[in-house]
């Protein structure tokens, strides 16, 4: 035994039956379930309860169930020779595209708002390639939700850490390009992962390097955002709305503000939903690449934090 | 002179500055402020007061200044030889696919659900490629959804007056193919002409045909639809929600029972807005035509209504 699934608030089953389809052999335990720590080498883990990883003297690698790695490494205590792995899946990344071109076209062509109005009060709308879009993090889902986007008639830019060629695409990176990259964004999209260089990004120095009436969208985490930056740059017309998909306590709580501002649009962190049946093979297969001492896929850098 | 625009309640004004700017010559009349009614040869017009075109004994085309021109030959006034025009335009064809792509991502990521909703109540969401969508109306605006719908994932077909062969895509022909083409159709999407044959084609008999639970969208005519029937087959389950953009009243009465109806999502016919800028070079382009005796573009045929 050395496959230890560590879900808390999920329902393990739905996982052990696809890990299982994909491996008849495999035993799993769930954590707290655990006969022997000394033999757990692998955990399967999302929003573990912190400092528990000490518990398992041989462990060698934590696979995140999702695209982001930070639930892991917020906990100071993992031994740095701990592999950490992410999840890379074509339909978690589809599902992601989905979701941020429907946020895009909703904003431009007033879908919920007609939805929620209720009164017949025709407005123009907005043509895709009226506007520039511009996606901070152009990792695996920043480059296709990019594509996703210029395939549908939006002009596109991206910023990144390191310089990137993408075809059909403006690429800015690093601080220095950062005031470029924001100055005629109108609609500005977060997929960076949380590090804390990316911590509280999105605060009102940002918010007033981009033209007035922007949108912000952030799928990416929560504490990339300074709240009451956020409320106080919509109050001063400075941004125009807002859609958050995740946030900085989840669920949100029911007396938080944000429920209360009309130009922020809530989404209860569905952007992208990881499937078990289709991410567990590549679980698996990491699961053995431990087990032979082969190389590891999507490992993450302890040093960067993603 | 013999150019006459007909647009009550709209602003003929930007109309008039986009015509001349096309053609600096040009000299447009405003109805009801003509001259002479004989030199009159050429009608602009939307939605105009039934009977009036026999006031004008050497008119030649009435050119609709929308894709559909039911609202001119609903008029039963009109002499056969006067040719009538639709507009066929990029930007308004464009306009439509993204609005329709909109509203079938709004269906299968609940964003306007959301938004609306003002809980954190996590649900799945549907992918693209589980479902089917189905087009009635492979025009030119059926056409262009279609590819931009597959071009995002989704599993298309579509179905016309005649055969048509189209890569990628299922079609289905006339009555005879009726039944078949709603059989597996989840999202059902209306873009065909209203025409004698098409009126009330969105009727009960027609919603059982669908699999239980499909989605009606209807960015064609108000009078396709047969309102009592929509709001049967919502509280019986056959459908599970319909998007209407067009009603046989328009603005949709504020007292309507549409508006109280939970799975109805009310727009105010804002699928697709001619825009008087690019679309006035391919009137006053069939204006010359007329004046040259040359063909005239896009004319329809009287017989079939479209
Ligand atoms: N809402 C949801 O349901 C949901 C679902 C999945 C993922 N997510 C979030 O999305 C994030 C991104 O996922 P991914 O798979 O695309 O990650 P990724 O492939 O690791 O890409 C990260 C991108 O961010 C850039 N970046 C990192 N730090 C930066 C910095 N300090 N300055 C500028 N750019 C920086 C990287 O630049 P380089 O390319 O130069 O390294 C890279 O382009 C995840 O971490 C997760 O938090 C949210
Ligand atoms: N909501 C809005 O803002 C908005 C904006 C623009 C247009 N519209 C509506 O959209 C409609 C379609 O525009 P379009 O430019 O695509 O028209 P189109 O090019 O004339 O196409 C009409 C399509 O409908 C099919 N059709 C007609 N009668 C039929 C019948 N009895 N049975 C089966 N199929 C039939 C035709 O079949 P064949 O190809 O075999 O002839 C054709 O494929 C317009 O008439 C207008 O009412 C709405």
């Amino acid at each position: 035994m050395s496959f230890l699934i560590i879900l808390p608030k999920r329902d393990p089953k739905i996982w052990i039956e696809a890990l299982k389809s994909s491996d008849k052999t495999l035993e799993v335990e769930t954590y707290p379930n655990i006969k022997d720590p000394e033999a757990v080498e692998f955990i399967l883990s999302w929003k573990h309860p912190h400092g528990i990883f000490k518990k398992f003297p041989n462990l060698k690698v934590i696979a995140s169930v999702g695209a982001g790695i930070d639930h892991i490494i917020s906990d100071p205590d993992i031994p740095a020779h701990i592999k950490i792995t992410r999840m890379v899946d074509t339909q978690l990344t589809q599902d992601m595209s989905n979701f941020v071109l429907s946020l895009v076209l909703d904003r431009i062509r007033d879908i919920s708002f007609y939805h929620c109005h209720h009164k017949w009060e025709p407005k123009m709308y907005q043509r895709p390639e009226e506007l520039q879009v511009g996606i901070m993090g152009m990792g695996v889902l920043g480059i296709a939700v990019s594509q996703r986007l210029i395939n549908n008639g939006f002009r596109v830019k991206g910023w990144s850490k390191t310089p990137k060629k993408i075809p059909g695409l403006d690429s800015f990176h690093d601080q220095e390009q950062l005031d470029k990259f924001l100055k005629k964004t109108d609609i500005l999209i977060c997929l960076l992962p949380l590090t804390s260089e990316t911590e509280n990004i999105l605060n009102k120095d940002l918010f007033k390097k981009l033209p007035k009436n922007a949108y912000l969208i952030n799928v990416a985490r929560g504490r990339h955002l300074v709240e009451k930056d956020l409320t106080e740059a919509l109050r001063s017309g400075q941004l125009s709305g807002a859609s958050l998909d995740v946030f900085r306590e989840e669920p949100l709580p029911p007396d938080h503000d944000f429920w209360k501002e009309p130009k922020i649009r809530i989404t209860p962190h569905i952007a992208s939903i990881t499937n078990p049946s289709t991410v567990a093979p590549k679980i698996i297969e990491n699961y053995r690449n431990m087990k032979n001492g082969k190389p590891l896929k999507n490992v993450v850098s302890r040093e960067t934090g993603y």
